[in-house]
């Protein structure tokens, strides 16, 4: 940082963001609590600690102190020649505009009912019970319409999902969204038909195979640890709902989730959070402590580092060549029958499914396409609450050719609305748009990397990873930081040509 | 609550304290999660958000407000006429009083450090580094006798150790716990000598059969749901140092630990905590939330619920011939050689051993008081950091006629110091008295108890405790709590009479 008069404003409005980053590492611990290791019974309580946590970060993060210490930094310009400092300003500048919108009261209200509606949703979800669920559908929807109203201005129309959006994914609109997605979709329908069509059908023999979960536990562990994440800042735990959470410097926790049968699920579970996790682990968050520098750029720039290694490395022919002999060992008798081509073709089949968790690479992307436009069509109201359950289903006919037996694995299959999270879906879409465009510039870049994956060495694709997206953390925009690191905006090309190659490959199509 | 005018003052108390509450729930909650499931790299971080939640607990308990609707509630003849509002204000201006005596720096260093030091203890014990830990033990020392000065208004000697104590134990003071230590001390050397020199030993092969630990886990959470300690509102978990946290109302969290042999023991600690956690349950933190009437009366009444648990409902001979079927059913082949009177008498044997928590009933109460001495010692300052390990080892063999090997089994086996806690220790022997006391009063009430035990029963026991000690909360101090359940105040006679009926039945002395 260089010498200015303004050094001490500066340093003063570090420490004071240090306190709010505090509160929400301290809301992350509380909610990563809440989905593994809360008792049925501390619910109640555990909303009231979050309402209260989130009230008070909101209370110190658009104080007047804030604004005016913020001013005074982006008046000087010594300050902002430093481009590290010009950008957290920025960023800082962004993050205070947004919560001055927000009443506390809002901000309390949204964390409490979030938590409560989580712990309703969880008994409907068991019970498949959507009516019960219906008035917490109602509220949070509510909810995030008067969330949108405050940062819109009362706006209305696109406007209100578009400022949702921004939370999640800074810049983006629906209507690029749409426009992507819509080219996206022009290619996967006719590839999924071409497959489904297809002679040789992928054996799913290895989705069957019995296999005892401490088992599965200790080859996830293995497997983590080879990638490169770090268990003594971190930890991976069991939970419903697979996640990452970082909660904090030193402080990284992934949960995946386990069958007897289906251990290939389990594991794809936790490339994808260990993607999550390195991301969280490489963000320098102790050379800029609590400061924007320090957080992710966006949702779809997250969920790129999960999905590059659940997929372009753990769906590689190559991955399993690596870990097929260390399976076998680990995983006992069931497995041995199995080739590392059996896996490479059981983990990339494609197949039309009711659950976005467990879809494939391929048809995954009509799972997001279909949320994207239902809950745009919620906070619109052109959607009411009563008619989700219709409106879904409907959307699984079109799309998928299916038959929703029971909203459990229809409209409450997902945590996100009843948490209260609006604006988020679309992220993992483009998020794999962007991990493909990134594995495309990867590869031109380690000429050798698929030997190093057969190798189980993973080294240089994580060091490729920390230099051109973990370390900038929010110093870029998601577009710009794709276009230093790839050369090139978003496009949907690369995802294209990724699952055609893929296909072409499994399916001979 | 009667109709009052100052009703609504009242009710705005209640709301604020209830804020308080909940961020001291969160202190608790990031407790557990620090010694359970945290991963080392975050302790810097978990250090932060302790301070931070202690310094905003404090800033909130301390507000002026706080003070004003304080007094207006306590100018109130219509409100003190209920006897509960009237023992609830009574323990909001004590909480008051102290805690506008300390600065909210200090309050935040307290806890910074204490999280700090914890850390540092972990590792120093592990390499039994006296000399690493030395600097952490003067600042923690250091910081107890700063606060025990502005609880005394720079108070000197034994006030500043009575201030300590006054924060676990409110009321009590040093020189009247010496006069009953003196007492039990005086009765319970000669019944050590005895023991030591009885022709029949108990037989300790059951500590020395080898059981999985899966298993012994098995058998806890049996034992744990038949006493009555509600899973649904609560877990039990691993840890170093077993220990209980009542987070919130619905969360009650138990750890023990386990090692392949002495299952007898890891059962114990699984009573001990089961104790505590039933307190913590049956405390009326629904009627009055947040509020002093729902929390503990003191560290001493809440050790008697763990110590009768642990002790006289699970050393007692009813209580393994209960157990012994399941015990033999659940554990496996290695146990079926143990009779119940096998295990009553292993798990009563009387020696002398270095380590506190697994000391034997009897010599137990001497590992307390040497703990009691040095700390005192150690506030008033008439003993240096650096003399710490001698004095313990001289105290060892003194005390116990054992010579102290290494520090990690002498003055660092302990988290109390590394935590900062001061004025703890002796509340485990006072707890350990009203135990006794409490169940000369429960076994005159519950004629048919021994028999239930033998059944397995626990309810009536469970019910008493209820109805006697967990439904008060601090409405009474201990002594009067006590005179109240047993018709008389403290005393060390039930327990010497407990310990010397026990030590004839096992020992023939």
């Amino acid at each position: 940082m260089p010498m200015s008069r303004n050094r001490d404003a500066y340093a003063e409005l570090q420490r004071l963001l240090r306190e709010v980053d505090t509160l929400r590492s301290i809301q992350a611990t509380l909610g990563w609590d809440q989905e593994t290791m809360m008792p049925p019974a501390g619910a109640p309580a555990r909303a009231e600690q979050l309402a209260l946590v989130a009230a008070l970060g909101h209370e110190r993060s658009t104080d007047e102190r804030v604004g005016a210490l913020l001013a005074e930094c982006e008046a000087d310009a010594t300050l902002l020649a430093d481009e590290r400092v010009a950008a957290n300003l920025r960023e800082i500048r962004r993050d205070y505009d947004r919560a001055r919108r927000l009443p506390t009261a809002l901000v309390r209200e949204f964390a409490e009912t979030a938590s409560l509606s989580m712990n309703a949703w969880k008994e409907a979800r068991q019970r498949s019970d959507f009516a019960a669920f219906a008035p917490w559908l109602a509220k949070v929807v509510e909810l995030n319409r008067r969330k949108a109203e405050c940062y819109t201005d009362g706006g209305s129309g696109s406007a209100l999902y578009d400022a949702l959006l921004d939370e999640y994914e800074p810049g983006a609109r629906a209507a690029d969204v749409e426009s992507i997605f819509t080219e996206l979709r022009g290619a996967l329908v006719p590839m999924i038909a071409e497959v489904a069509g297809a002679a040789a059908q992928p054996d799913d023999a290895p989705f069957r195979a019995a296999v005892p979960i401490p088992a599965q536990q200790e080859l996830g562990r293995f497997v983590l640890e080879r990638l490169g994440f770090d268990l003594m800042a971190g930890r991976l735990d069991t939970s419903t709902h697979p996640f990452c959470e970082g909660a904090a410097a030193g402080d990284t926790r992934l949960t995946t989730r386990y069958a007897e049968t289906r251990f290939p699920d389990a594991l794809s579970s936790t490339l994808h959070e260990a993607g999550h996790g390195m991301y969280e682990q490489g963000l320098p968050k102790r050379e800029f402590p609590g400061q924007p520098l320090a957080q992710s750029a966006s949702l779809s720039i997250h969920e790129s580092q999960s999905r590059l290694w659940e997929n372009m490395v753990g769906r590689s022919p190559e991955f399993w060549q690596w870990l097929m002999p260390v399976a076998h060992r680990v995983l006992g008798a069931s497995t041995h029958r199995f080739s590392p081509d059996d896996l490479y073709r059981a983990v990339n089949r494609v197949e039309r499914t009711l659950i976005r968790v467990d879809a494939d690479e391929t048809t995954y992307n009509l799972h997001i396409m279909l949320r994207f436009d239902l809950e745009r069509a919620l906070i619109s109201g052109d959607l009411a609450i009563a008619d989700l359950p219709a409106a879904w289903n409907d959307r699984v006919r079109s799309d998928l050719g299916l038959e929703v037996p029971d909203d459990a694995r229809g409209c409450l299959q997902d945590i996100h609305w009843p948490m209260a999270a609006f604006g988020y879906f679309a992220t993992y879409t483009l998020g794999t748009l962007y991990a493909a465009q990134l594995w495309d510039a990867i590869r031109r870049d380690l000429a050798d990397l698929p030997d190093q994956i057969a190798r189980g060495e993973f080294g240089a694709l994580l060091g490729w990873l920390r230099e051109n997206v973990h370390r900038h953390g929010r110093r870029y925009p998601a577009g710009e930081l794709c276009r230093r690191a790839t050369g090139a905006p978003l496009d949907a090309a690369p995802l294209i040509g990724y699952l055609r190659g893929k296909l072409a490959a499994v399916y001979g199509v």
